[in-house]
């Protein structure tokens, strides 16, 4: 049975009690908060996958992908996987109470800048139910409470999450400081992408009509995550082996993440020898190759269009471009990328150094795949999304960046000439 | 003659000329280019004072208050601190290329975390033509384009002011990494706002209705800057002889910006003590104040509504509310406040520390005017605003602000396992 989801939410009420709850969050015992979670996932394993079977026999009945089954199934395996990531995020340092910066002023007075909480942070996501308890955690771990809402298919796994999470916080913070948008009803969304002055931050996670509705419609500040449409680019002086290994591991390491190549991009010196030995190792791993005209005459591949520079894939499909100079290349990425991660493969000091400068990306290497950009790679601990806009935060979001700052300034009567 | 305000603007070509333009300039000699608008302001002077004029007459035959007369009059003096500011800023440290963090992943991987420019920045204000220079300088000189949309009766001023920019920079950078949104049609503001992918940030100066335009209808991502409802309370264990000089100082020093006082908040305890005097001060320097009912059995003071407690006055008016306790204090702060600057007025040191954990604002003063929220202040040499929200930065924004970073990421071959 599904869960009704014409609930009425009164999200003023839940936003207040969010803000109450949020207020002592920096100086409470998050920690041991974090370990009753994790202690709370295990001891109710029946109960969530219980609730979780209801959502994927739903899904099951209505013919939804096997794909998309995968994504939202738990099970104790799973879960002892989120309940040891709750652990290990105990053990990091915690983001708050840093002092970044600080001086005396001529006058005296001496400033601070110290990391605090946002307050209340909203996240926005979709179908993957150990979303609902990572978010929650970070936020959590962060000094914030969290405000969640988990798509429609994943309600009665997210419901019964939430509710064993709130119980096993209670003894060191307030239930309140997580909360779910216990409704399907879009119109809740819109509340608190409205929500100027009870939300700080939203941070929508899932594809690209989800990122593209929240930024489109947020009147509170957000971080746009997760679309990543990559390229490798193999300049002239690659070295052949080592690009067709780098290609190959960006495309087929895990085609459905968002730091996964969509797109290679070969100088044309280059790719008479390149492009038949690596486009026969990536058929050879199941992946379907769309050329551009110089391509197909080279190889055999399914021709290339327009919207296949622009596609983020997320499958073993990959597109694959001649260019004719570095700087085609660097304008190909600037146009059709979407800033997340791009490659070089290149024995040019030089060139690599232009790629760098020029690329404008969160992350730009050079001789290496792209699929290291990554909060857990990055040695961060913990990851709350891959941030593809400049504002804040770029690249992976870790704990250090699920934060802000106030000034403290201490004086002893200063008042402006 | 007032310009006419209806030109047709290719906002899509202003935006790829703003992109193309921005692509150097972080390699460019930004200071030189500095160097030169600031000469260029000074041996243009008639040409801009003749416009200047022209906008000025505009709005005196309008009837245009003078207070706003003043804010948009230009003078040889005023545009020789413009170019002073200009020179200071050139002799900056420069923001970009700076590694912020950096390590050796066990793969071998070297990671590089270095500031970069955001890109095009649009900036949206009202009114002072000297914003005009100050935005585009500081936009240069941390890398980006600047794209400006000043108000409809500076548009003469503004289109002068930008073409002597334009022309002094061409020497150095592209003339396009300056442009001017050369209509007063607000549909291109709309075209601004929404211009995901082509801008990557803007920034609104002005009122609160502009603000909340901007924020209310931005796509792309916005700094919400400048509104402040600032408050000092005056706690029960504070010094009053210095409480009183903190909120004149805070009141009158400069009663028309945003870190100017807005509210006095004074505990039970001392009011009585604290009030007849203080208020005197105050109306000696003739501000008008308006109590709670408590202060009005003290004082003799206009009665204050709730919509007092929610004004920025940006004049000489005061709102004053007797509150229980710190605990009050606070609440009211956080309900009405914006997140600006905020004082307490205490001996306690306890006192002084709840303050500063518990308001949530920028800026948390003990014992201190509230009028020091300010980049210059700060020591950041240069400030383009001063942030009220919790993304990215807050507070004073100095050129450290008006930066983004990317990982640069060296490898030698490097694949995921």
């Amino acid at each position: 049975m599904t869960a009704p989801n014409t609930a009425v939410v009164d999200m003023a009420a839940l936003f207040d009690r969010a803000r109450r709850a949020s207020r002592g969050l920096a100086r409470a015992d998050r920690n041991s908060a974090l370990l009753a979670i994790a202690d709370a996932v295990l001891a109710n394993q029946e109960t969530i996958l219980t609730a979780n079977r209801q959502d994927v026999d739903t899904e099951t009945a209505k013919g939804t992908p096997q794909a998309l089954i995968d994504r939202l199934s738990l099970s104790p395996k799973r879960l002892e996987g989120m309940a040891e990531g709750v652990r290990q995020l105990a053990t990091l340092p915690d983001p708050l109470h840093r002092v970044l910066d600080g001086m005396m002023l001529e006058n005296g007075l001496a400033v601070r800048q110290v990391t605090v909480p946002f307050g209340v942070i909203g996240m926005i996501y979709e179908s993957r139910p150990n979303v609902t308890v990572d978010a929650a955690t970070l936020a959590l771990k962060a000094g914030s409470a969290a405000v969640l809402r988990g798509s429609a298919n994943a309600l009665n796994s997210n419901r019964v999450l939430v509710q064993v999470m709130r119980e096993a916080i209670n003894a060191y913070v307030p239930a309140d400081a997580v909360q779910l948008v216990d409704s399907t009803d879009r119109k809740y969304v819109t509340e608190l992408l409205e929500a100027r002055g009870k939300v700080d931050l939203v941070i929508p996670r899932g594809g690209a009509s989800l990122i593209n509705h929240v930024v489109d419609n947020a009147k509170v500040p957000v971080i746009e995550t997760g679309t990543g449409n990559c390229h490798v680019f193999v300049d002239s002086s690659a070295d052949v082996k080592r690009a067709q290994s780098i290609i190959v591991n960006a495309k087929v390491q895990r085609p459905g993440v968002c730091n996964a190549a969509e797109t290679l991009l070969v100088h044309q010196d280059v790719a008479e020898q390149f492009l038949p030995h690596a486009l026969q190792a990536l058929a050879d791993e199941g992946v379907t190759l769309r050329g551009c005209e110089r391509t197909q005459k080279i190889v055999d591949v399914e021709p290339a269009n327009e919207s296949d520079w622009e596609t983020e894939y997320l499958d073993y499909t990959l597109a694959v471009k001649v260019v004719d100079s570095l700087e085609d290349a660097i304008d190909h990425i600037n146009d059709y990328g979407t800033q997340h991660s791009e490659s070089i493969v290149t024995e040019s000091i030089a060139n690599a150094r232009k790629f760098q400068d020029e690329v404008d990306a969160a992350a730009v290497y050079v001789n290496a795949s792209t699929r290291f950009t990554d909060g857990f790679v990055f040695g961060f601990g913990a990851e709350i999304g891959i941030s593809t806009q400049k504002l804040h935060a770029r690249g992976p979001m870790g704990l250090a960046q699920i934060v802000t700052y106030k000034y403290l300034i201490d004086g002893d009567g200063q008042i402006r000439e």
